[in-house]
């Protein structure tokens, strides 16, 4: 297995096909043989976010390219955007829309708190001129996934024309995400999470509704821009030179993931962060995130008192080799996070919570618990 | 060697230790290991650009993107930008500054041909409002290399405070380029070049002067942002999840070039240039650079006459495994090209001119001569 246990939320590990593709010369992009890879790749990802009439471009940024692409393509200068925040990805598309100038209305929500369905709709009905919605689905920095569905049909029911833009980042391709379905026009992801492959790749699924404001948005858009994606790719290219060892990554991972089946990576990924929640609860670690709205892809915890997160995560990394992260912008330095995110199974966590209980009682009072490792977790 | 000899102007092949960087597995993009491969491809950009006191950011972006960024950080709107354009990446940075709402002034010069710095100086005393001006180095759509040098001082002599914008993209790591000594403020690069790495990361230098200018700047930009990105990397970082792997294969592919020399590389690329050009000749094959300013990175050729250029493409390709490229806009089916930037020698070039006149043969009069490999091309 890994030698490193990376359990960041993105970057994860590679299984050994995907490095192996990774590996490969490169060849023309302007050629068939990129062609047939990039068709596979758009079709994958079509299967993986459930879509038949949304269309999915594939650009070549990384994941807050891909949020700012929703900024250039469906907004313009002066439009209102009303942001609903639950944590710092939130807030960086808030700083994002306003660097371009649009008008930013932003709902906050305590850290590891979900979005309440009934505060966007209030917020909708406070502010009329509000035409399009930001709603993160897994937020990354609070390890909580926000009930989209419910936020959807929210946003609906105020304001059935409204724009819906869906930061799926840390969610498409591990949690259950159906844009058509829900109504989520515009679902932005990257390739650093549940896909198994190296960060440098967003995906943005885009429905008719949105394409038509595309049409009308009069942001600035060159490299960004989704229509010139979507017409590259019907001739099989992208209107840029692509990251093309990543589109061959991204290939091997699609057929890993299409070999597991989307129901058993979204039970996989729904049992190992029960697995992770109910291990750190055993060593008497206080979780951040609201346990309704856990998120099955990255879980939180409030660093115990008088352990310093710097040393903490260190110690893990060079004694332990096991590598998570801290916390991001009000959160730094209060709490860490572990990733559980695509190529992960029970033993890379067991020796997370092992690792950890080492490090935490080597700090802590001896009276810390003991770990035990869940035999069957699917039994609790 | 390789398995297809693929010489197009971008992607170009890989080398062993790049294709062995790329297979390593993920690490934490914000850990000790990254901070270090960030550090030494930084230092590695600096040696290779030749310079000491301008900066070099690394983008997760292709050259598009690195060219979108020039305009996001150096311009504001409305604001004049003199594009000087031979060719069709000259084009495209006009279109971006028009999107972004900068005032263009367009010099067009003939497909083939450089630009004059008279020119250049006219451009500039008839338009007194111009404070930026942009150049192509080796225009890749042609393959004419830019007396980048001598056009700097017309821009110096005429407006001394005016920034220098320059399309490095297929120049930079392999031919001459001095941005701190010819004052040039702002040379943006691409991974897929010289540099023997894929595509998907785009490195700027930038001046003090750029800097200042960058301060003052109110185009929007975020992602592109390079005060972001010279901040995070003070410590080890990107300000966004970066492009791991191709900073693996960028790490390899400098620590190949420093084992080389530069010296040596342009040397190289100067002798393989001119080699490429006779055996073309020797085709009776009609190039189309003037040869005063014929690029060292891609030699571009005009199709002969009746000859189909998808047709012989595609036979190259499928027959000789042997792939070239064809023109741009303009140019397209008028032209084709052939890279010879990275990693490459003389034993791939003697198989393209090879597999040319075989397939140029087989749909010309049986007139044409037959080809001879030049021993020593040097000597001549």
């Amino acid at each position: 297995m890994v030698a490193q246990n990376l359990r960041t939320p993105g970057p994860t590990p590679l299984p050994p096909a995907v490095r192996e593709a990774l590996s490969r010369d490169m060849v023309n992009h302007r050629g068939p043989e990129f062609a047939a890879i990039l068709r596979e790749c758009i079709d994958g990802l079509k299967w993986a976010y459930q879509v038949n009439e949304h269309d999915v471009v594939i650009l070549t940024t990384s994941g807050t390219g891909g949020l700012e692409s929703l900024v250039a393509n469906t907004l313009s200068p002066g439009q209102r955007l009303l942001v609903a925040s639950i944590g710092n990805f939130g807030e960086r598309m808030a700083q994002i829309a306003r660097v371009f100038g649009a008008e930013v209305t932003q709902i906050d929500v305590q850290p590891g708190q979900a979005l309440e369905p009934q505060l966007l709709a209030d917020a909708l009905r406070a502010n009329p001129r509000i035409e399009t919605v930001f709603v993160t689905h897994n937020e990354t920095s609070t390890g909580v996934l926000n009930p989209l569905q419910a936020l959807a049909e929210a946003v609906h029911q105020v304001r059935a024309d409204a724009l819906i833009l869906v930061d799926g980042i840390s969610s498409v391709s591990s949690v259950p995400v159906e844009p058509e379905a829900w109504g989520c026009d515009v679902v932005v992801a990257g390739s650093q999470k549940g896909w198994m492959t190296p960060p440098g790749l967003a995906f943005v699924s885009i429905s008719p509704r949105a394409w038509e404001r595309q049409a009308r948005s009069t942001m600035p858009k060159f490299y960004f821009d989704w229509r010139l994606a979507r017409r590259s790719a019907e001739s099989g290219e992208t209107p840029w030179t692509p990251a093309i060892s990543l589109f061959y990554a991204l290939q091997a991972g699609l057929r890993l993931m299409r070999e597991e089946g989307l129901e058993r990576i979204f039970a996989r990924h729904e049992r190992l962060a029960r697995y992770t929640r109910e291990g750190l609860a055993d060593l008497d670690v206080r979780l951040l995130a609201d346990p309704r709205f856990a998120s099955p892809t990255v879980t939180t915890a409030w660093l115990p008192d008088g352990v310093n997160g710097k040393a903490l995560l260190t110690a893990l990394d060079e004694r332990d080799g096991v590598v998570l992260a801290g916390g991001q912008g009000n959160l730094s330095g209060k709490i860490f996070r572990v990733g559980h995110m695509g190529w992960v199974d029970q033993a890379e966590l067991d020796a997370v919570l092992r690792a950890l209980q080492v490090e935490l009682n080597s700090i802590r009072a001896p009276t810390a618990r003991s770990f035990s490792p869940v035999s069957s977790p699917e039994a609790r």
